[in-house]
């Protein structure tokens, strides 16, 4: 299975131009599985409710999605995509998967990191896992990164693959994301972006790239750089994830000692 | 309060000799709490439970817990160190936490990596957290670490410091123990053997050292090298632990959406 990951450097508040310039970029990636970054289409610092309101969309009817799912019929794949999801009035920092058929899921981000908590609502979905023919794949947002029980609730839940769009800027993440695929035994997925972007209340955020695909065996298969925008792919065997021993004698799964564990 | 690991390479069954350079090694650092690593008294590679049983001990009246108590008392130190525990007939892969004034506590490695679960009897003590005065301490040993919920059970339960005895052959542990501190924010201080031991089935085991003071945010304050028996110190304030916001807004754990872990 072809999977990707397309790092981008989105426009603040150019939604039209940030979209279409990465469905022609989907155009022309040979994968069945391919993950944006958090925020894609709207871009990361947004100065209030309002002016994210604003910019949000509904996930069905949204531009965003819809020329998503346009892509994704065009390449015959699934995409993963964090987009700002308008919903019953408030602004969620959500990541969609979409197929050829339509809208397969929706995340919406449980840990909102530092000024998120002013702008977003607290993420009210589950963490679930979705079918999509060749692999199951769940989805978390960057800043879910630090707490270990997302992706293991995902692992424990039957994920294959796990998707995270991202908008780094800390440095800690890549790092984790391979202990987190690690400890699960699974494919890990993080699309970042990169680029600075304009400066709210004195601070310019610059985003470190470094988008990577991780195999269950904690292998960095493709990491990208940190200045640019580029995509990178990597053909998997997503059934490598559900192999969960990690010798002979350790499943690590089966090994774990919930009898001591607190959470 | 300074802290330390003293990276050691045993010599398999002779405890007397790995105990006696470890007391004298221990005499000579500066430090209030120092960590030795997994099974630093006996060797790691046992052929046998009969042979395991023969080399182990009792923690309260056995030879390497009462000569690290001696050496606690000499040093005003606290010491964490793996054995080969003895009680009621088994053998546990143990690590002490000893005190000038004896043993503090004692913890059976719940997580036996391959082999080792021919050989040693599965830990049943809970994960706990030790007040020695200037800090709060937990124990977890080598493969534990692949477990998420082990550092954070011990983070959930207070520990300003988690102490690691380790054998660790595969690389992954050092950066793994960077994140268990990063979402924790808790000090980690890994001590790991280096050396080659002798074949068991054809297999020569080659530890990796790198044993590493770890902060909680994540900075590598002292690491070693892979080759020598090395110590390594370094001067913390435990009261950095008790901090667990990332940013002003986000608290590391009362962020935690248990609400939809699963465990």
């Amino acid at each position: 299975m072809k999977v990707a990951f397309l790092q981008t450097s989105p426009l603040f508040g150019k939604v039209r131009e940030n979209v279409e310039k990465a469905v022609r970029r989907l155009n022309s990636i040979d994968a069945e599985l391919v993950v944006l970054p958090e925020l894609f289409s709207t871009g990361y610092q947004f100065r209030s409710k309002k002016e994210a309101l604003g910019l949000s969309e509904d996930v069905t009817a949204g531009y965003a999605t819809s020329r998503l799912i346009e892509a994704a019929k065009a390449g015959k794949m699934h995409i993963v995509a964090g987009i700002a999801e308008r919903a019953g009035g408030r602004v969620y920092n959500s990541s969609v998967l979409v197929g050829p058929r339509g809208v397969v899921g929706v995340y919406r981000k449980a840990h909102l990191f530092w000024n998120e908590k002013k702008i977003f609502a607290r993420g009210d979905t589950p963490l679930k896992v979705y079918n999509i023919g060749k692999a199951r794949v769940g989805m978390m947002i960057c800043f879910d990164w630090i707490f270990p029980e997302v992706a293991r609730t995902l692992a424990l839940k039957g994920a294959d693959i796990i998707c995270q769009p991202s908008n780094l800027v800390l440095p800690f993440c890549p790092q984790a994301m391979i202990t987190r695929s690690i400890e699960n035994r699974v494919f890990s997925i993080t699309a970042n972006r990169v680029g600075v972007e304009r400066r709210v209340k004195g601070r310019a955020l610059e985003f470190i790239g470094s988008s990577q695909i991780v195999s269950p065996a904690g292998t960095v298969i493709r990491r990208a750089g940190g200045r640019r925008e580029e995509a990178g792919a990597a053909d998997i065997e997503p059934r490598d994830a559900r192999d969960k021993h990690i010798t002979p004698l350790n499943h690590i799964m089966k090994d774990r000692r919930v009898d001591i564990f607190e959470l």
